[in-house]
């Protein structure tokens, strides 16, 4: 039943509470469910309270047997929603002694303002403090049993790519290559969706789509957008069949024991234009740079601007990313639990690099009415450099129809 | 590219309209994507300003292009997020004259606090406001639209039922009988995942589960948890093989169009035993008597009441809609774009049903250790009573293995 080693959990919770100490936090609630689980090792509703300095306490609503089951930290019923104030008081006098204003940080990023502010009443003692940069911070570095549960999405996802290779034809419509494409990934143990962290995002596997309809754009914070099976899902695959010629772009993901992984291949059935391949391989040429400066002590941002100049030598600039006002502003992504995780390759992330981060590193290229072509491989960076998790083979996959 | 006929989507925002004048609301602002949509016809980055009288107005960040080619509602792009208060200003001068406080409504029940304070900043006139309610309460009355989507989605989830009993067979695990319902249902135009209101909750296609699995408590808000596939994904189908003579729930629903369904039906390869036969039929009974009283008029609440009142008769009180503390508290809930909407067949819904609204009502019975037994139809409210959505045909399905 236990999710990971107990030492594990005392390291994640040891190097949050470092950072809350540096920012002058004297505690943390986390109330998301992916933050409740990489700290106790259990997903049931509740709040799990962080001090600066000691044991955290795992206050859970439902279910409290199976949390009991799970938890690598102690937990207590939550009872009252009302009483959650008095009993953090209780449980905490040093952080909550009477007539103070201690400090206590939140993921105010996911949580819903409804819930912010029955929060504020409930503990009225606290001085509020937006905690995301930190949880994510603390996130970002993956410990050892992350990395192996991101190997076993890798391999997934490869085994699921290969499958959905062998099966393309001409004819098939998006929605049937990614249903081939997330039958292996089930099998395997996907949990149906990737998680996301964004307001209004979400994806199931991926993005696999062909021509015009690739080079959609949409609300998707990535990319690549795609048609999508309605205007009530504007993302991703369609109901539209796949031509000979067409640019098919494959980037899939799968979440096996809650862990994601994201990669992109580019596929044809017949051959690529020349403007398509030249794009590709530009692509690929960025990759292989970013690779070179993967490493700790690079900053994120400074792989974005390398990017950014690489595309406009070739000429590429206004395909990069997406098309004209509708690029996305990022080379890539950490990716872990969620798959919209710290750092970003993108300006604003100063922070270097360290050893532990795993990357997407994604570069695309967008025309529209004709289709996306790119890659992306998933790397974690070790103490000199990076090693590649992604295990599809890396190439222009040319399928010749019998 | 047209979502909704445009006659629907302007006595959708004249029903909002109507709730805000009576609420004292002078602006709605909504910010959640399945919200957007709902009003538009569009599902892009942004936010939708609906003034208490007058012309809405879809500010859009990403993608404006798709925005333009879909929305039913005047689009503007959003700009400088900074800016907007100011943008808001001009373009709604009779709203927010200089020196003034307007109320602003917006959807705090999913909008992150992180997000709802940055609004704060950028619109610092406006008197915020949580509309949740209002449009929740829009929400849950379907438009004829909405109601043919939902009858869509139904077909595929009785399609998708019929595949699954065909194939069951002892030793099959709980997530391959998953994946054939989902296979079914994906090539239907399954989205993949069904949308959920709820903090923290999310479901892919729905709870199947057998046995002893299936009344594993979990976090996720129904009476049904299930193993799940790791503590990372702990509700819904595990890798446990299902055996003859257990319990197996099949409770699915898709969402074709934005629009989802839900339904249960009990199967068992062989036969229930005494007990688990009784609870089902206890399940089937509630539900003829919910069926009777389920029209115009009646509170939410008091089919709830009664169904409580009809399991503590049975003798089955401590095991209805889950066991013991791990109970849910409700008997049903709205459906439409979101599988938790209004109203829910619980304490305080005393707002009473009205024609057109749809309902999944969900009696069933946990027995730990054992399994969970049940039946789930979808109803659509009519002016005098109601009609059954669901599709797959109404019996405990016994199989017969040769």
């Amino acid at each position: 039943m236990q999710a990971f080693p107990r030492s594990e959990a005392e390291s994640r919770l040891s190097r949050l509470q470092h950072i809350m100490r540096e920012a002058g936090a004297d505690g943390c609630l986390v109330t998301q469910n992916v933050g409740i689980y990489y700290f106790t090792g259990s997903m049931q509703t509740g709040y799990l309270f962080v001090p600066a300095q000691g044991e955290p306490t795992y206050y859970v609503r439902r279910s409290v047997a199976r949390a009991k089951a799970e938890s690598l930290v102690p937990t207590a019923e939550l009872g009252s929603f009302r009483q959650f104030g008095a009993k953090l008081a209780a449980d905490y006098p040093a952080i909550f002694p009477e007539g103070t204003r201690p400090t206590i940080g939140a993921d105010l990023d996911v949580l819903p303002a409804q819930l912010y502010l029955r929060l504020i009443e409930a503990i009225p003692a606290a001085e509020w403090k937006d905690a995301s940069a930190y949880l994510r911070r603390v996130r970002s570095v993956k410990t050892a049993h992350e990395i192996e549960k991101i190997g076993k999405a890798a391999r997934a996802a490869a085994d699921a790519l290969d499958e959905g290779i062998r099966r393309l034809r001409t004819g098939m419509t998006e929605l049937e290559l990614i249903m081939i494409i997330e039958e292996v990934m089930r099998r395997a143990g996907h949990a149906g969706i990737m998680r996301m962290r964004g307001y209004n995002q979400e994806l199931v596997t991926g993005m696999v789509a062909a021509g015009e309809a690739a080079a959609e754009p949409t609300y998707f914070d990535g990319p690549a957008g795609g048609r999508g099976l309605s205007t009530a899902v504007p993302q991703g695959a369609s109901f539209r069949p796949i031509g000979a010629g067409e640019p098919i772009l494959i980037d899939i993901g799968c979440c096996i024991d809650g862990y994601t992984i994201d990669q992109t291949r580019t596929a044809v059935i017949g051959t690529l234009s020349p403007q398509l391949r030249t794009a590709y391989e530009t692509a690929v040429t960025i990759l292989r740079r970013t690779e070179e400066n993967l490493k700790p002590g690079t900053t994120p941002e400074s792989l974005y601007e390398q990017a950014l100049a690489m595309a406009a030598e070739a000429g590429l600039a206004e395909h990069f990313m997406g098309f004209g006002v509708d690029q996305v502003k990022f080379l890539g992504h950490g990716i872990g639990l969620e798959i919209d995780e710290w750092p970003v390759l993108a300006k604003g992330f100063r922070e270097p690099l360290e050893a532990g981060m795993v990357l997407a590193v994604e570069p695309k290229f967008t025309f529209p009415g004709v289709g996306v072509v790119g890659i992306e491989n998933t790397y974690l960076i070790t103490e000199d450099g990076s090693r590649q998790l992604t295990l599809s083979p890396e190439r222009l996959y040319e399928i010749t129809e019998s």
